[in-house]
């Protein structure tokens, strides 16, 4: 893992310390959670998917119509800037665009100018290869989010708490159960195994709209003639498969082995995910090979 | 209205004006809306009901877990400290405390101080007794909120569309539907009045802790030998109530005469929620008389 030696932080195009960025106590994000955001992973000091990365920020920007100040072509530059003064090359880019400030009333300003805050945060890939040998665990939780899940708004509390509850219990993540059925967990989405198909959650309004998700149906799966079903299914369901795995931009491919109490496959990764990951590592290989 | 010379903001104890105020760009509010905040009404340069208020506000920072860093005891100081400062007589005080700087990471930081963000904003009370006069008109939308209403939690984007759709509709403020039943608005609680009865929706994870609510229930509907009836009901039955109302620390007690494209009783404003306003204009009376 790279030192990360000072944290630097991209406010509205201006780069600077972590310890020097503030931003107006009145901003809307830090009031009612009125922003967006989106996470893009960098390999070789590249982004990946980057543009893929930015169409669902804008998604979102539309979604809940934050006025369109920053453009595309600008956002990529500030990814680039970012990575040339942190000098990072295996990372994330964390993008949050709020609509500006002006709080106290919930109704849209007026006039309000969205405020952008990016920063670069190091990633120990190492440790999550080791993760992928031994697989991961994840308990349920409840999923009694709002259900705009598909818009990547800044409020998370509920996917705070559920973090949380993982994290006490030692487990690697959360998996939302909604109405008995598996949606999605924290930061990725739920893919199981079983009699040649694969099954995982329809993309609607009950979840994030996740690129990695988007690689695997459009292109990994198609080259690999894998035939995905989309459609909610139970946990049970999901202990009874033959293997079960999440994908997302920060975990990439990792084998789930338990849900709760329950096994999946007695407890062992399987075949399926580890061709998946070779299958996503040689995708970012191509598009984002070594300087 | 008292003018507004100059806004001015409360931060973890220190009063600045808004201009200077800032916080941490890695706060915690800021990237997730993990936070919670309540709203006191000032009368006379007093707060009322400041009490019962702050437990409002701690029963959330239990629920989410903030750590304790804030008594009582210094909250009702910095609330006597701004209106002191900012020579408010007739305001709302906003109180807002996040987790902490140290963002990122979803799960709770090992170690977090909380922040504290307040500030008094002066409310036109005029316009309110005019508002009162002709009563107000509501737009219906769906309630796809989390199921933590209860827990008064800067994730307010649901609310914030809302009020934005009410806004444009010219509407007062948005009435959530969830499953078919009225649960409340943007910002107060809502009942009608039929039959010699009060219906409100029950206070349970589907509305928020409304302390003026709490006020009618537990004060003036005693005093007043009103029954409550705490049940859910549709549009269709409050479009067919002799009355209507909502109360809240903001808009006090005022009459609804339509929503959407239904009036309520004709159109006509209330008996009922006029002798509420009364009953209330005089506890508040008692509670913060003149100086």
């Amino acid at each position: 893992m790279e030192e990360n030696k000072e944290q630097l932080v991209l406010i509205d195009g201006e780069i600077m310390p972590l310890e020097a960025a503030y931003v107006d106590a009145n901003d809307r994000a830090f009031s009612f959670g009125d922003g967006v955001f989106e996470i893009t992973p960098v390999y070789n000091g590249r982004c990946f998917a980057l543009l893929p990365h930015m169409n669902n920020l804008f998604d979102s920007i539309i979604k809940i119509k934050i006025p369109g100040v920053y453009m595309i072509e600008e956002l990529v530059e500030y990814h680039e800037n970012l990575l040339a003064a942190t000098g990072l090359k295996d990372c994330e880019i964390y993008t949050q665009i709020s609509r500006g400030s002006g709080a106290y009333d919930l109704a849209y300003p007026k006039m309000s100018v969205p405020h952008l805050t990016m920063y670069a945060v190091p990633v120990d890939r190492a440790a999550l290869a080791e993760k992928r040998e031994k697989g991961v665990v994840l308990c349920t939780y409840e999923d009694k989010r709002w259900e705009y899940c598909d818009v990547n708004t800044t409020n998370r509390l509920p996917e705070v708490m559920a973090k949380e509850k993982a994290t006490i219990g030692r487990y690697y993540d959360a998996l939302f159960v909604r109405d008995g059925k598996i949606t999605e967990t924290t930061e990725a989405s739920f893919f199981v195994y079983k009699d040649g198909i694969l099954w995982t959650h329809p993309e609607n309004n009950h979840i994030h709209k996740n690129i990695t998700r988007r690689l695997l149906k459009e292109r990994l799966a198609v080259d690999m003639d894998l035939q995905i079903m989309e459609r909610p299914f139970t946990v049970e369901f999901a202990q009874k498969a033959e293997e079960a795995f999440i994908c997302g931009p920060r975990c990439e491919f990792l084998p789930v082995t338990k849900i709760d109490r329950g096994f999946i496959n007695g407890g062992k990764t399987g075949e399926l995910v580890y061709e998946l990951q070779k299958a996503f590592e040689s995708y970012v290989g191509m598009e984002c090979p070594k300087k």
